[in-house]
This record gives C-alpha cells, sequence and structure tokens, in this order.
C-alpha cells in the first residue's frame, strides 16, 4: 500500500537485491509476462501489496492469501517454492527464495527507508544553544531548539533532532538518532548507532528516599542519585520511555537492547545485551536482566531480582522473584466475561479455606 | 467553588441557558426572592457550589447533597423535580429541569470555559522555526519555539503551542489544539478538531524487529516502519500518550477516539469510532478494536486481536483473545491483607492438582 | 566507585561530618594507620567504594560484604561496632556510629551532591519568551527556550530548565527546581522546594466526557476541567509523570509527596501528605489516599475510592475497594513457567463451579 518510490526511481527485481547485504538471498525465481524482472517501488503484505511491490511470506499458513496477491514479488521460503512449483496453474509472480524471510525483509525495508529519505542536511541550526566546550564532530546535525551542556561530546554522523536537550558531559557515539524532544541528564553516556524516541527521559534521578522523621511524621529525605546511566552500541529506546541514573553505581543498557514505548528502567538495573522489551514494561530499581530474554508488553519486574539469559516473559506478568532457568514465564489472571469472572474471583478469597475443606473430605 | 466570570460579566440564568445548543432544556422553575433569575458566574459541586453558581444532580442518591447545596440553580431531572415540589418546605433555589443533567451540565462548562477565556492571539511566534514550504492557514496560531516542517498543513483556526515539534508532510485539521510540547512524526495525518496534550508522541516507529544472527547471537534487526498513522475529527489524546505509526500498513483512531493520558497505541492497531481509554492502558501491535468501546484503566490488550464494537474492559484487565460479542468483560486478582493474598496465592500454583484430588473424591 | 571530588578538595572525615545536620552521629571510631582521620571523596557501596570513600551498612546481614570492603569509612548501627569490637583481627577502616545509618548516607550524599555543583549561574537565558505580566524573583535561574506566560509568580532561588513551558497564573515557590522539558498547564499551584523532572505534564485537562448521542451514535461530549491542580511544598514528581487538574474542583498533592517515573493521577484525587507512589501507578479520577501511604510500582486504584492513612499496597496490585485499616495490601497473580501456569489458569474458570462439587461432597 505505500508505494515509496516514484516509479520511474522504482529499482528492478535485480538492482534491488544485489544492493541488499548478508548473502541471505538462495535464488530467483522469474514472474511471468512484464513480471520477469519486475520494478520494485514498495513493499507491503499479501493482502496490501500492489503490482509494484515486493511482499513476503513467512509461514505456509499465510498460503490462502499468497494465492490472491496482487504483489509483483514475493519472498517465499524454500520449502513454499517446492508447492508453489507443483501448482497446476502456475503463479505470476517472481519469487525471492530466501531461509529467513522476514530478516530479508527486514533488510528490504531498510534500503526503501534509506532510498525514500531526503539528503540529511549537514547544519546546525542557529536557533541551538551550544556550550561552548562541548565538542561536536563536523558530520553532526543538530536541529532546532536543542540545548547541549558543558562538555559534551557528540561523534560522527550523529543526528540530534529539534527541541533536545542534553546537559553536561554527555556522550553520545557516532551515528546515533536522538528524534524531537528527547532529554538527557548529565553524565549519561551512549554508544554508536542509537535510536532514542521523543519524549524519552535518559539519566533521570532514580527514585531514592530516606525516612527522615526529623523533617515531619512519615517524611523523607532525599538520597541524591550520585551514578550515572550507561548505554551500549546499537541500542533503541522507545518514545517517551525513562531509563534512570543509579544511586550509587551506574544503570546500565548492553548492547543490543531494544525499549518500546513508556518503559521505565529504575535506577542500578543492568539489562543484558540484545534483550527487547515491548511497551509499558516497568523494571524496579537493582534488578539485573540476563542477554536475549523478551519481556512482554506491561510487565512488571520487581526490584533487587537476577534474572537470567534466555528468559521470556508474557506479556502482563509480574515477575516477583529469582528467574535462572531460560524459558517462558507467565502469570496473567485470565478475563472473561464480568458476571463469571466475579462469580470465580469471589472464590479466589477462599482458596486457601477450599483446600483445607478438600484435605478433610481425604482424610474421611 | 471555581467561580469563573467576574460577577459583573456573569450571564443571568435565561441568559445562558439561551445560549446553550441542543434543545435539552425541558422547562425552568424560578427560585424564590433573589434567585428568581439568578446571575450564574460559574458552576459546582452541590457540596462546593456557592450562590453565584449552577450545580446539578444526576442521580436521586445525591437528594441528601441537594438539600444543603448552597447553589442558586441545579440541573435536576424531572423525577427528582416532582420529588422537590412535593415538599412541605419549598427550596429556594432555581431548577433546570432536563433528562440529560450530565450532558446539559457539559454544555454549560463548555459555555464557561469559552467565556473565561482570553480572546486568542492570532499569531505566529517569532522564535518558531517553520518550513517555507508548509501552508499555514491564516487563523493559525503558533506558539514559541514550535518547529514545524516541510510541505505540512495546518488548517484554519488551528493552534499549536509552545514547544511542539511537527515533522515533515504532516497535516492538521481546522480548529484542532495541540497542547504545548506535542511531538508528531513525518507523514502523521489528524483530522478536524483534534486536542492534543502535552507530551504526546504521534507517530513514533513501531516496534519491529526481525532476528539477525548475522550480527550477533540474539541480534535484533530494525524494520523500518514505512506505514503512517492517520488520525479522524474529534479525537483526543491525552498527556504523554504515544500512537506508533504502521509497518507496513498505517496505524488508524477513528472519528471520536477519546484517548486519556499514558496510553500506548502499538503499530497497525485500528480504533473504532467513539472507543474511550482510559489512562495507562497498553494495546500490542496489529489490534483492531471496534466502535463504541470504553477499555478501563491500566487495561492490556494483547496484538493481533480482534475486539468487536460495544466492548467494555474493566480497568486492569488482560484481554489475550479475541471478543466478539459486546458485553463487560474482567479479568483482575482480588487484592487482599496482605498475608490473607500470601494464603490463597499459594494455592493458585495447586489449582490443577487440586482438581485432580477432586475429581478422585467424587469417583470414590 | 563514583568518585565525586577531586581528592585535593576532599574533607577529612572529621571536616565533613562536622557539615552534616541532625546530630545523627553518635560518636567515631578511628581506623588504623592513615585512616586514622581519612579523606574523604565519595561515597560507595561496601562492595564498590574505594579507599577515598565512605560507605555504609544498614543490616548484619551484609557483614561478608562489610568484612572485604576497601572503604576508608563504614556507617554502622550501634549493635554493629560491637561486633567488630570483638573481632580477634581489629578492621582498618574508620567508624561512623549511628542509629540512622541509612538517613546519615542520604545527608551525607546531598553533601556531596551539593559539592560537586558547579556553582549555579543566576541570569534568564535571552531565549526564554517570558510575559511581561509575569513576577520572577531575582535569584531565579531560568533555561534556554523556557516560556513562561502570563501573571506567573516564581519565587527566590527556584530553577526553571530548559525548554520548560509553563501556562497563564502559575505559581511556583521558593528553591524550586523543573528539570528540562516540564509542561505546568495554567493556573497550577506548586510549593516550596519541589523537584519535577523531564517530561512531567502537570495540570492537563481530566478525562471527563459526557455521553452526547446528539453529535453521533455513541459520541462523547467533553466536559471543560475548569478546576486547577494544588501541590504542596517538598514535592518530587517524577519523569514523564503526569497529573491532571480537577474537573469543578482542585486535584491535590499535599506535602512531602513523593511520586516516581511514569505515574499518573486522574483528576480530583486528593494525596496525603509523604505518600510515595513507585513508577508506573495509576490512580483513577476523585480518589482520596491518605498520608504516609506506599504504592508499589505498577499498582492500580480505581476512581472514587477512599483509601486511609498508612496503607501499603504491593506492586502490581489493582486496589477496586475503599480501604480504611492500615496495613499492607496485595493482589498480584503469582507467576510460573507457562505450562504450569497454563494448567492452573484454566481452572481460574472454574472455580465457582469447583467449590460448588466440593459442597456437594461435603453434603453426601
Amino acid at each position: 500500500m505505500p508505494v515509496l518510490l516514484n516509479p520511474d526511481r522504482a529499482p528492478a527485481l535485480s538492482e534491488l537485491l544485489r544492493a541488499i547485504p548478508g548473502g541471505l538471498v538462495q535464488s530467483v525465481v522469474p514472474g511471468i509476462g512484464q513480471w520477469t524482472n519486475p520494478r520494485i517501488a514498495g513493499l507491503g503484505s499479501l493482502a496490501s501489496a500492489g503490482p509494484n511491490e515486493i511482499s513476503f511470506i513467512v509461514h505456509p499458513k499465510y498460503l490462502d492469501q499468497l494465492a490472491l496477491t496482487q504483489a509483483s514479488t514475493v519472498i517465499v521460503l524454500p520449502e513454499i517454492e517446492v508447492q508453489l512449483a507443483q501448482l497446476a496453474e502456475p503463479v505470476h509472480f517472481a519469487r525471492v527464495i530466501c531461509k529467513h524471510p522476514y530478516l530479508l525483509y527486514a533488510r528490504i525495508a531498510q534500503w526503501f527507508d534509506w532510498a525514500r529519505m531526503p539528503a540529511r542536511e549537514i547544519a546546525i541550526h542557529a536557533s541551538a544553544v551550544i556550550d561552548p566546550t562541548a565538542t561536536i564532530a563536523p558530520s553532526v546535525t543538530i536541529g532546532p531548539h536543542v540545548v547541549i551542556g558543558p562538555r559534551c561530546k557528540i561523534e560522527a554522523m550523529s543526528q540530534i533532532s529539534a527541541g533536545c536537550v542534553i546537559g553536561a558531559d554527555v556522550e553520545i557515539g557516532a551515528s546515533s538518532l536522538l528524534h524531537p524532544r528527547v532529554t538527557i541528564y548529565d553524565g549519561v553516556k551512549i554508544g554508536a548507532r542509537a535510536i532514542v524516541h521523543s519524549g524519552a527521559v535518559l539519566g533521570a534521578d532514580g527514585f531514592g528516599f530516606a525516612p527522615d522523621p526529623t523533617l515531619a511524621r512519615g517524611a523523607w529525605g532525599k538520597i541524591p542519585q550520585l551514578g550515572s546511566l550507561l548505554i551500549g552500541n546499537d541500542v533503541e529506546i522507545g518514545a517517551n520511555t525513562t531509563v534512570d541514573r543509579g544511586a550509587l553505581e551506574n544503570t546500565i543498557l548492553e548492547d543490543g537492547v531494544k525499549l518500546d514505548n513508556q518503559i521505565m528502567i529504575g535506577h542500578n538495573c543492568r539489562i543484558g545485551a540484545h534483550t527487547a522489551m515491548a511497551a509499558c514494561v516497568g523494571v524496579a530499581g537493582s534488578t539485573t536482566i540476563g542477554s536475549r530474554c523478551t519481556i512482554g508488553g506491561a510487565s512488571m519486574i520487581s526490584g533487587h531480582l537476577t534474572i537470567g539469559d534466555d528468559v521470556h516473559v508474557s506479556g502482563g506478568t509480574a515477575v516477583t522473584a529469582n528467574v535462572s532457568k531460560p524459558g517462558r514465564y507467565t502469570g496473567v489472571f485470565p478475563f472473561a466475561e464480568h458476571t463469571d469472572w466475579q462469580r470465580n474471583a469471589a472464590v479466589i478469597q477462599q482458596l486457601s479455606t477450599l483446600r483445607k475443606r478438600l484435605r478433610k473430605l481425604e482424610k474421611e
């Protein structure tokens, strides 16, 4: 549906595939007629792609949609190509045979995303307020109304979009992209190729208070948050996500961590490499999460826990204890029609009594 | 309590009601003495309204409060007026009789909100950075430090408040209001009469990654988000809410959708007309929600689901499966004193065993 | 680990303790050799503190870590000092004996936080847009790209950081700190010594709509939010937290309230003094919460409730009814390995039937 390039700028399929890195393509089967080597102006799902577009099928269960697609080219698994070849009526579209169709789709989408983008203007907008002690590489782009504090270092090819506010002593690696209105507090370090979406706040104070009865009954005294926040390479951080600085140690996001929108990472947490979290997750302070974990949306991880590598938490789950064994973990109250829920929820409050009554019957 | 207008600018009740559209008023019963046709300077609840104010009663259960109110005028249901007329001691306040008192209250509040507002200055602040290719209707107001990208179109009477950042190719319909510090990414379209609150981020990238073992074990390759975000007319979006753009298709909010604060709508979602969501709701990607639904606060809707029209989800519920039948749905763990909870929660882990033991007893 | 001061600016232990208010120190036991009265350049945990740093031990269970610490000085409870004095091999580090080690640590951290901070430049940045009718105390600092509306009052020593947008008629008490990119809507009042983190939105419209069938089937008419938001003294508000203004009355945060990040407080709520909420909590409209409560992360409090003083809600709990009795309350579905959860969750839907079956057996 979203034709991305003007048809006269669209590459032929063979040209497009030559531009995609990684050796993912196993072979190409030409389509019929005008689709021998079609021009590709964009990508689309099987249902929405038009005749100028390439699509993909990741699972045989979508074969029905494949039969109906209007795409001129489809990325297919080898086993699907085998099925297509056996059809009485040959399909008209070209096929790109590939063992990782979803990854190839991602790479082709990256190519189109790059091809459609207007040339980036390397410039520092006149309205930006940059401390004279900051070091900004010459290839960096800085948008309107940006503020950059003392002694910051921004490396080559990075882009700081409109309205970002960056404190003192912040470091941002090469080829990083801050979308508009990101805030970075003093002393935060970010690696190369970061993508940070609008509204994210990196390095705000952790939530640290000591009971201070000398102020008032029940009053809290602030514990200054003297640690910082260190972010590795290739990290993406979603819109309005917040990652707090450490109290004494640092909060750490390792390489390749991907955080969706509206996530909260508390102070002193360490999130392992390539761990991905869906939106609205909260991780309380001083928790360590291993590498290659996935945390489903709206999950909550308590503080001071250790979660191992390769742990997968289902959406909506409250993780309240350490998890050392890889695997999938869940804890969600099943939803139901309200009156059914009411009936069953009422019993929850009596479960322990119910068990006792059952035991008693068993003994009789 | 909040007297909104200077008493000498306050309209008489009869004048005020003439200004309210919609034919909602059935009749007016004058009050006694000075309250025959009182001047109305503001609105208040029954408990807090003073003698210059109008109040309302939406349900007979608040009759106790009605007896004590100091309001000079009260909006009442016809059946409540019948009760008032039978009282031995007549009430002093004027009554506006109306079958939809809450709606009439809303309309009167809208009138006061308009009447108290200072005349809007139609102007573009000198500090705003507006691309010369953008089309801004002459009646549009643009605040300080706003940034508007190439080829945007902002229609008549709209107001873009301080610090908003609007990307390229964005369209905003007539009479829309962006509160301060809203971010809109490239290509997003918004209809007429939108209200968007501060910190909202519209059209950021959806959370799309393909496993890419060629980068590192467990690494993720970014899937560019090539779709956009389309928003209908009369939509309100709360503070710090995020609505992501689509991956290949568009994310869509239909006419009249109302989203409270801190909501997250994932990529490719479609939210039906007049559906309202309370704060902190998360909707994962590619889910379709029908029209006229209400989603309670802090609910979570999983991805790739279809929720029909007129579905009402209680707050705190995790919806993890399709819902086609209208009605109310719930799934919340009942809270209790901590030790009671502990006792009962321990049994949850044994429910399946408990059922087996029960079956065994039944067979004996 | 974070050595905060240049060693030549580091105070001797005796000097440092003289600078700390409150009479918390019971006595000091000198260390051995060079640690008789060591210079203190920073703070650290037992595990991470170096020889220039002071650490603290809050509980005897950390004695193992105490034995290994490299800190030159440790804050200890009197009972721990008794244990240390009985050791065959005397410890080398100095001890500060104190009944409230965590509070003393907080105070020392506050001292270092102050000592390391560069002198604040009292100035109004040239790019700030301040309405001429606003009253700004001469000792106030205002950062770049700030916007301040008509008739605002900002009291002495307050700091408004870059990119903040403050509406009309806002009042901010003395010595308050707004971090970058905070939004405050018209009419909000904030007390003294507030700390507000980036992305917070204070006083946006509450979520108020009346069904308005005259517009369209299922349509909602906006109820203007005519109340305001009043915030007491010594309140801290976390990054991206939102607190809505009232509909007719005001929303109120009393003195000493501490809100972590990504919290949502609905319209007309009243939060009692010194109540603290961890991140991601949502409080629906018109709920009153007492004083000295703690609300665990990601908890949800329904609307129109009354929660008393000294109530402690565990993280992840949905509070759906009034709570008058002080104590701890919980309601979290226990998480488990996914297949175990599946097995047990399936029984939840049959709990009411299960109870009936049990009753039947009991009667037999």
